[in-house]
């Protein structure tokens, strides 16, 4: 089953799909609160059922070469990770700028940057800071910048419903950096490809990922680990990890100052 | 006269020179805390001669476009400023990693995004925010992470010494965005290069700078203005106000908070 | 109906669809020869259908936006077209490298370039001169080099088989240049993108076409056209004047000397 | 001694340096006919100096970047050469729309899509074929269109000097093929930047040359081979191999078909 109801509805329909044994696909975000997430673990243990919020990136080839060339010592030690996330769309009956439907930027597009760097690094963040500006007729957020601590090195990012669309994430150490052109919507933002540079940018080696349909290949592979197959999906448990995130940033935002996840 | 001493003695220097009756073109950093160059303005005045800070980059045509971009409204409200400025340099024979010759980061390249986004918005930081790093051996600071709240926008920008070579700068706003690809050595890091995106993405505009050569624009400029010009050039009442940001980045580092510029 | 078969089957079962009322899109190349055309003309004629050869390229908005901007004067006076088309596939089992199902690369590729610059510009080659080398054990070409004469402009552009993968197209006129970066498998290639460069080269225009899905345009546009609409679409009486082009061009390779079209 | 002079009195003034036992750097295009060249060469001889043509870019570092990735099989078999070179000047006072001055896009620019493939690859054209248009006004040739049969390889390229500026090389195999983006006038057309793009296009690697000025290695490396270094120079002997393809493509352009070099 795929759930793309409104966000608010997730967890409720989620569950009842569970209940009913089926394996369950849910759009992100799953919830709009990590200790949201917590019960239907422990149903989806219960049912003994596959139940994954729907993180097409991870299974995008472009995303598994980040992470192997971060893995292999390309960029030498990790520093910074810089991304930004954003698109324009003021539409009062847009989902996305409704409070009540669990609308604003950081459930949409927040996780983004979080959830590729986790799944590039492997690495938690441990606390973090955010500025968050809010739409004063929509009541959602549409602006936040934020700074995450992973303790080896840094994540900033900033992401808005309300500028010009941008997305990028660039993941840069000692030795070199990798930068990413269309992370998010691969192939509809830029063409799908990564681009890794050397430590003085005189030499970089650009990889391309023609005709790549992220949203296939996660359906393909949710649906092989269903059937029993031994392949990395986004968990429940990461959704949780995901969300606790999002949680910190939203409290960081009211107090000015760091806030631990 | 052009002083390119090592940083430490810019001040005392630049005094003698001005007392000398010369017109001086400062290597920046000029000071190494914004206090110390108010008596070179007084000396500047009683003199009548002409002092700068060798701040190169906003006499290069590519930078006069960005402004004129944005006071155009090409891009909309401007809502962030993004970023990099970065090279790997562990020679400890290097005056950059020498403290008692004024080396680091921030006194190096730090005033660089700062000094970019003031000439391109007419807009000063009202506070800081910032993570500094220091090496154990050398005692300079090597890499920084730092929020500047100019009011409207916001600035957001890492630096360091000790990472692979990175520098750029994007102005982002509601209608577009403003990707500079070679901001501060320009021509050497990348070609001279402005790109101006917009809304959704779909169409671009590119200019180049080819052969711009901005150290001789500078001194052309000032040589001009020495004479009785009427040109913009980078006054010591600016580098008070830079140098004030770099002071308030040094303090906001200890407190891991907001400091006043 | 759409016909996929092997080429050398084209004619004749786009023959058996009129002649059953059906409105026929033929994989191109329709036909081997300019003159096993003609019939279906008139039996599309007389079957009162459409009839029509796959050139999906023509449907995508990149090509419509370069037919635009050199019919707006964007390049000024157009004097040369420069092409490349080549991938590489030795496998003797592919339909492309057996000469009795009509394989080679002129029959396969050779037509791009000269259907996206008589779409583009909305002139017709008068004459060609072309080098054609031939795979030993295949039989089919697998290398031309071609040169067209369009009377106002020249067309040049070479094929293969057996090289590296590139596409590009080039218009280049007295005050721009337009460069289109995956002219033909457009998104697959390279980015839907599209650039106009200026007299001097130091500003350039960019236009991008994420998301399009060139076959899904053609196969639409057809539809409608077929319900009575009027659009462009790629008529029967182009492919004649397509094919003559590779038949001259076949015969130019003969020759080593110019070929009336 | 450097000669500068309009090309008609190069080779005149050439002689009366090398006489005075000088060591000379002609500007290019040395001289309008190959058997002008030979003379100056018995001249070096009995003088024992250097007399080079001054091809400023097989001293840049990125030919010698492509010449050897072609060497190393980076590219497989090489099949075809691709190029363009043209600008936009139709100035009556410029040297290069005077044909009494030894004007012409050929004399001016025609010989570097030839001298740096015959650089990058060591081999000579057997035979060339051109189409050749005049300036009605100023006499000279405006545009040239070129093929190149080099045995192994063939050449295309066109040429302008009243069309947009462009330059580009492509060197193409049967594994990859690379381009260069400023080939001429590195770091002034575009960025010193060379890619290598692997067989199916998903992969490239870039190479920079930043900083680069190839007049002034150019003559720094004579300088040396003058006081004795052993150092690849152009010579005379291949000044000659260059004027004759020029002269080739001058008899070309009138019979309309190859002619031998």
């Amino acid at each position: 089953v795929y759930i793309p109801l409104p966000t608010s509805q997730h967890v409720e329909w989620a569950a009842k799909a569970i209940e009913a044994g089926k394996h369950v696909l849910v759009e992100k975000p799953l919830a709009l609160d990590a200790k949201d997430i917590l019960p239907l673990i422990k149903l989806r243990d219960a049912k003994k059922v596959l139940v994954c919020e729907a993180f097409m990136v991870i299974y995008h080839p472009q995303w598994i070469k980040v992470r192997d060339l971060i893995a292999s010592g390309a960029i030498g030690r990790l520093r910074h990770v810089q991304g930004a996330f954003s698109y324009y769309n003021v539409d009062p009956n847009n989902m996305r700028n409704q409070l009540d439907l669990g609308g604003g930027a950081l459930p949409d597009i927040g996780v983004y940057p979080t959830v590729s760097t986790r799944f590039s690094t492997g690495k938690e963040p441990l606390r973090v800071q955010a500025t968050i500006e809010r739409d004063k007729k929509f009541g959602t957020d549409i602006y936040s910048s934020i700074r995450a601590d992973f303790g080896d090195f840094e994540l900033s990012f900033y992401l808005s419903t309300q500028m010009a669309a941008r997305q990028v994430m660039v993941f840069h150490g000692e030795k070199g950096f990798i930068e990413v052109f269309s992370p998010f919507n691969a192939g509809l933002y830029d063409h799908h490809r990564v681009e890794l540079h050397n430590q003085n940018h005189t030499e970089a080696q650009v990889f391309r990922f023609p005709g790549t349909q992220q949203y296939r290949l996660e359906v393909e592979t949710i649906a092989r680990v269903a059937q029993g197959g031994k392949e990395r999906v986004f968990t429940l448990e990461e959704s949780v990890l995901n969300q606790k995130v999002i949680d910190a940033i939203f409290r960081a935002g009211g107090t000015d100052g760091w806030e631990t996840v």
